[in-house]
């Protein structure tokens, strides 16, 4: 058997160009593209016949919940849901049970992980301050794909699990670092050269506020907006931006929602300061007004904004502030999500959704099919040091391909989705523009919805 | 008596012009200007004949220690020192004993003040966050100056005095307000339509990073520096631009010693947010490489930085980010002031000999005299609601006036001093340009270096 | 008789306060501001009070058409309507007949203008290019207010008169200077260290964009427009920042128009490129929306723009990019004025309607009382080398005084006008806030809308 | 024969990355890059073993003065110097004799070049203004490759040959279009939707300072300079940019020689403005202080600037603000280039050289060499519409291919030169990095230095 794989017929799409070509798989690599017709036979052949070929889309931004709250979501259902949606990579956040703070728990992880991966991942480390500021060189060198600062959580003494209410008469709970604290932090991933993720919420003026605006009973969107207003993010995306600027830590704006944060991040890329940004489809296609016809399903952390932040991140993609779009993958239960907008958890599906949802913002002229491989494929995998291994469409590469229709019709519908959990902001959106083949390492793992690969998803590690 | 005092034959300067004419004073004010001589007798003729007649100066920030450490300084000399420099008015810090955190502390204070008082005086407000939040509005009213913050700062819970060396394991202390309550206190004074003053410096970041260099063993001054790099003074000058443009509240940034600070603050102005500046001399005509020369008498909080740093802030002044220049006035004694550098308190006699530098520079030609009598007199009253009462030489306003020979050469020694701790970074230092005269509501209290006046000092209240 | 005029009872108002005194004045200057009530009889008594009392208005920007065009207007009438409006001092502009290119043609205008003045007035000298470059320095020295450059326009052969519909194909006639010719003149008149006013439209532009829409037959304002579109503004303007960059002359933009204008000149400002800038009221309170309901009488060049332009002119005066304002008072009779919009002459009476018109805008809070004192008076006086002289109330300064009265309701009425041709864009137009009294060297000139002095006036030389 | 050409064993670069695949090449084209060996044999094999390959490298800017001035330089020659220099496609320039101002001559021209061209070409179309204006969309639809304006210059009546030394005392000349023409000229070209390349240098100004300068009698480089400041080419490209706002024309700015060049550029993306800018290897490598040595070969138009200017057009490329580099090869003999630098034309060899010296900034680590593929293939191919065909290697792109060895260590030897005249500023100069193989069409035209292709270049026409 001479190839593993031959994609044949279809448009190849780069950054840069489009074009016609038949790629040849061996071994889980690209080996051979052109115009011809090889010789010899193949394990399998797809034909692409009026479809584009794209590198296999990256999700740099997931919470799959294991191990943890596997009641919730679980990786076996993450990746099922990913390969779905035509993502062939994703990038677990580390603040699972155990959490991934060291070594061990990465190690551990990974095999947790192994057992279910139906696309390939990578796996983050924690940053809990001085509870683990000595573990992150070992980390890195163990190979997380980057570190992520839940900035302004606290922290379980024993089970070093961030704890989301926290209030200071609680006891067996590490408080939040102190800016003295976060800034040993930034010296010391900086070290690592690996790309620092923060999650940008002052959260102090966040408790501050929710406690006087709870106490109006009120329990609108714009009243729970006010709670947690745009200068938040602000305040901390600035106070990080001067960290990097000063230690050097390649900084990264997890989620960006804000007009105010585009802007801060624009003015400091325009000085030099090393620091990038995402956004997910949230924050691209809802804005407040979207509440009273969605209601709590939509409920993310940031909330989602006004109007002019939409019109801002958009520009933020437009001239490349914002270098990557991920979807920021939260399953909770049904029974979780239905409640009081003040207490229900924060988060839903995305693996899944993102890549239609992105397609469509192609059909409707938003961005360019071009554009997207750079936002969903190049740029991730560029900003975590594993291109063109991913990301690219070249010989030598991982045979790591999504395949996409631009002329099929589709309706998201919550009950077809993978995940465990199936809470969706988007259920009834209709889209135009499909993932219709997910190849993982060579192997077709969805064909036109239907996931039919196994188990095949493997570690991905930064080359740095 | 038709008049109480004639200032004769001086040229009178102001932030515009400068034109020669006489001036009559009547019950503390001025009534009349002219360039003839009126009929009638006057109790005092000051004759002014080849020299400047400046509104009277405005020290904004001093320390006198008026209640609490009285063995450093006390009301009554720093006043006999500021008449001895050529200031008119000198606004009181809030961090004594008892600390002016509420009405009654207030009144006490200006009682206790009036006593002592040889030049005007107005009281500033502390805010302490939550302890004294409700308080705010009626320590307006009473009439406060302004609200002064000391941002990082914890407090003790029975004294309510400022600790100054906080660690957690401390007992019966409020730790350092966290963000929400710092925003909670932006609303409030914000209220007020007051300057917020707040000093500026990230205490966690500094607080972390001393530790880690006191263990270096290091005591000079780069080391020292490098304890309290600059960046602490931008995390804390953004973070606080950020709560006045969402709050409104107006911000003022005390002692400015940084080219960051500077630039932020200019930007901010530039956006339209209400935010104001002062700088000290010690920023002006001192940079760590005067630290070999004149040792731990220059230790003060923000620490003087780099020659860079004092090029711009000489920019903020000549385009006018900075508004205003003060002493920071805050003795201690020479013993306190011997020590190793890591531990030796903060701060330096100022009163006295901030007219006579900043004359100085002008005879250097770094601002004109009509910036100086900007700088000292008219933007200062504008910022606190004082002009044209004060920092005004125009019919109807207040007869304080500082007269100055630009023509006498001084040298500033230390132990004439009028303070009661004499510590002084200038001992030795020449200047040209002097104040010679002082008068405060209408009566001559220095003469040639003398301080005759008795204790005649009123307390300023803004009009608003 | 011991004082030749006392103000009584007013408020004198200056850029930064407003206080009630009474002016004494002698010899044509003030002598003494005082609360009181001096001894001694007056030659003239004014009763201020309820009024206001300013330093006399200077309009810098006046075409009196004298000598010339006398039938349009004469320096007798725009004076006399000079005072009618409150202005004490206009600065004549050289475009007149002699031109002032050079000493001789200074020295009998001064003449000319001075038989017929009722207000004090200046001389504004022309630049022609290399015609007259070399008078630049001469002029100076005998005492123009600053250099005026019509800048693409030709010159008559013989006459030096503008030639205002210059093409290429016409004789006896030096074709407008080329940007090298320019340049030189920049270079001449920066060793003068006068103001360097320019007219800034790229009238190649203009003509080359008349010739194709005039085919069009279109007459509506809307074409007119897009034949004067505002990058004809901003070509000009921003040659003229280089050069002046480059050659250190003294920049002055003459009646700003367009935002795009404001936005360069605003930049060039904060690089610390000399340039300054006016505007006038035609672009303050008309746009094109204006044209349909006033017609041919608001024709002027620049053309009046878009309301997006007057919202940026608005927002050059309240940070001070824009420094001051004029009328460019330009009259043509009604017969001249009626016809087609493409070839009537542009142009308007401006001298007597513009205090009134500032003055409302006042009322209406577009600018504090104040601001107008620094617009119309303190401003133009230090811009052009005659402060305090012109400009400010303050012992020795010229008794040149505008009393108005901020509760006077009045209506513009084109017949009213002392002008000799009356057109204005305002008749009809409602006022709140009139000049009710002018004084000009200690003389009342106009009481109540009555002119009543004679020719007074003086001519103003620069200080430098 | 199944293959035409296969390139083995190299590491295939690309502005993304570099990875080793062997490329086989059919009918001209790219067909197949692939990590195996296909069967079937190749009329030609090229072992780049150790070596990288690179897209064809495509210099946009080259006067090969053919037809005209062909004693200093022809197409023959300066396609031989393009292939030895690594150069695969190359732009030649429309000052021909006939100029390439019409359809006519276009094709006359393309005819010409057909003939003698070693590689690829494409043919710039000229503007002179209204003499052509009505030719420009018949010229687009021809196949210019672009449209170049020679800002300034006149025109002969009769040859519409560019006058070099324009008086205006000329007989039989058309003068340099005024900024009216020049708009007319941006409207036109907008309607192409073609790239609009300027030579950006104020001759008005120019001719002025000459004048002055040349009287002064000194000849020394610095003198020169000072006759063409940097404000000639600021006042030149601001304009442009100003009418590429208002027209849309996709501005271009040649041979970018000043900071304040680049300034303006960049603020001008930054506003949207459609504007991009090439620099040449003179501006990177020399300075005015190397005149001394060098002397006068150096002397090109716009001249060598100063270290400051090249700081800055490093910056441009750094950050992108300069998308390629382009040789402006402009070959004169050596007996024109020897005399007074005030007489002597300017320009110099450029094509062979160009690609050495920018590989050399590789080795000495300015840029890397996948900015080398964007600056030379990449970027240039898409500005002008003919990515991917040119610049990319790709399934279905022209086999132009350019195969460079790092590590060859040459000196530049003028006598060693291909072209007809052989002035170069780069004589001894000494690089690491060369070009050892030139591939067009798919057949080597030039291996080790030795050109050994013959007449097979095509014309390059956009895609648009
Ligand atoms: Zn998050
Ligand atoms: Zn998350
Ligand atoms: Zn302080
Ligand atoms: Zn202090
Ligand atoms: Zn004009
Ligand atoms: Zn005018
Ligand atoms: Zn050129
Ligand atoms: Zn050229």
């Amino acid at each position: 058997m001479k190839w593993d794989h031959i994609i044949r017929g279809g448009e190849i799409v780069t950054p840069t160009s489009q074009y016609k070509a038949n790629i040849y798989v061996k071994n889980g690599k690209i080996v051979t593209i052109t115009d011809s017709e090889l010789e010899g036979e193949a394990k399998e052949i797809t034909d692409a016949t009026g479809l584009q070929v794209l590198p296999g889309l990256i999700d740099t931004h997931v919470h799959s919940r294991d191990g943890g709250a596997t009641y919730k979501e679980d990786f076996f259902h993450s990746t099922q849901a990913a390969a779905a949606g035509g993502i062939t990579t994703i990038f677990e956040m580390p603040n699972t049970n155990p959490t991934i703070n060291n070594v061990e728990n990465f190690h551990k992880q990974v095999e947790n992980l192994h057992s279910k991966a139906h696309v390939n991942f990578g796996v983050w480390g924690i940053c809990l301050g001085d509870i683990n500021n000595e573990d992150l060189q070992s980390l890195s060198e163990a190979g997380v794909i980057g570190f992520k600062y839940f900035w302004g959580y606290a922290v379980n003494k024993h089970t070093f699990q961030l704890v989301y209410n926290y209030s200071n008469e609680m006891e067996d709970v590490f408080p939040p670092c102190d800016d003295g604290e976060v800034f040993a932090m930034f010296e010391e991933v900086a070290k690592t050269g690996q790309t620092f993720a923060i999650h940008a919420e002052n959260s102090d003026v966040i408790n501050r506020l929710t406690k006087s605006f709870e106490k109006s009973g009120k329990t609108d969107y714009e009243t729970f907006l006010a709670s947690r207003p745009n200068v938040v993010e602000e305040l901390t995306i600035q106070t990080a931006i001067s960290m990097a600027k000063q230690t050097g830590a390649k900084l990264h704006i997890l989620h960006v929602s804000t007009a105010e944060g585009v802007h801060l991040i624009r003015q400091a890329q325009k000085e030099g300061i090393p620091i990038t940004a995402e956004t997910c489809p949230h924050y691209l296609f809802l804005t407040n007004e979207d509440y009273e016809t969605i209601g709590p399903s939509m409920k993310v952390y940031p909330l989602v904004k006004f109007r002019k932040d939409q019109d801002s991140i958009w520009e933020g993609i437009a001239d490349g502030t914002i270098s990557f779009v991920c979807s920021d993958h939260a399953p909770h239960t049904e029974e979780e999500k239905n409640g009081d907008l003040w207490t229900i958890p924060a988060g839903m599906c995305g693996v899944e959704t993102i890549a239609p949802l992105m397609l469509n913002a192609v059909s409707e002229k938003r961005i360019t099919l071009q554009q997207f491989v750079s936002l969903l494929a190049e740029n991730p995998a560029k900003q975590f040091g594993v291109f063109p291994q991913k990301g690219a469409i070249q010989v030598g590469s991982d045979a790591d391909l999504t395949i996409v229709d631009m002329k099929k019709q589709a309706v998201i519908k919550k009950e077809q989705l993978h995940s465990k959990s199936k809470v969706t902001a988007y259920d009834g959106y209709k889209v135009t523009g499909m993932p219709v083949v997910t190849i993982v390492n060579g192997v077709t793992v969805m064909k036109n919805g239907e996931v039919t690969g196994g188990i095949l998803g493997k570690l991905v590690i930064p080359t740095k």
